[in-house]
């Protein structure tokens, strides 16, 4: 049986990141989505700064489980000026990921809904995300419906 | 039987988006991809200048049908900031338009290639775009290969 007391809400605080993320595992999350790498102190301030200079066109959130002092989901949004739809603006969701430890606790669908309330807040007419097959249906329950294909090509 | 002149590659310069584009039928050009809408020149000024502001990191280039005077292809790239793959950066493809009176001369090939090498010229460990399942063998073409689905919210 799940504890019950893993899912109190009140242990979950919704924010944006902070340059003490480093040291709540915020990495080590990042991790369970794909490949991180050693990062230093001071690589990850630089990152965090030339983000940061970009304000709310470019926000990080994170969910820190405030009991542990750990970070335990986090995404981002960015928002990219058009010129289309009267120069509107368009968000890019990426890198959604919630812990192994604590999934089935809506974690994920507070983070998304974080990003899409910023794009939201900041005037964008749309919001777009890539998202395996598998992962398809808990974005449709986020409200979001399939659009189009989405390619890569690799340098490295 | 096709006007041989109509594809002499010297005709087509591929560059920057320079402000003056608006007046070579830059939106007209956009409007055969989606929605674009009445902009006036000082809304074109702002969003040319609010572009501008990012320098490499978002790239808007046109193909000028020299001419003709006239923006006849364009594709944009912007660079995301992550903190996965060591602090990595990657390239968002969007907006690639050709103007159906010149389909066929390997304009749209041009403009992805262009900004595909600049993608990788400012360090992105990959680029990505979304496409039509019709597009798909276009940009394959150019390297690329499918990864996920796009998912989408509108606002308006």
């Amino acid at each position: 049986m799940q504890n019950p007391s893993r899912g109190d809400a009140e242990n979950f605080r919704i924010r944006r990141l902070e340059i003490a993320d480093k040291g709540k595992g915020f990495l080590e999350l990042l991790s369970q989505l794909t490949v991180c790498g050693a990062v230093s102190d001071e690589e990850f301030t630089e990152r965090f700064e030339e983000v940061a200079k970009y304000g709310d066109e470019h926000m990080i959130c994170v969910i820190e489980d405030v009991r542990l002092g750990k970070i335990v989901a986090s995404g981002s949004v960015f928002v990219e000026r058009k010129f289309i739809r009267k120069c509107g603006k368009a968000g890019h969701i990426e890198d959604v990921v919630v812990d192994s430890s604590v999934r089935g606790l809506q974690l994920g669908k507070r983070v998304v809904e974080y990003l899409v309330n910023h794009a939201c807040s900041v005037g964008c007419y749309k919001v777009i995300l890539d998202c395996s097959e598998d992962n398809k249906p808990f974005y449709e329950k986020c409200g979001f419906m399939k659009k189009e294909v989405q390619m890569v090509k690799y340098f490295v």
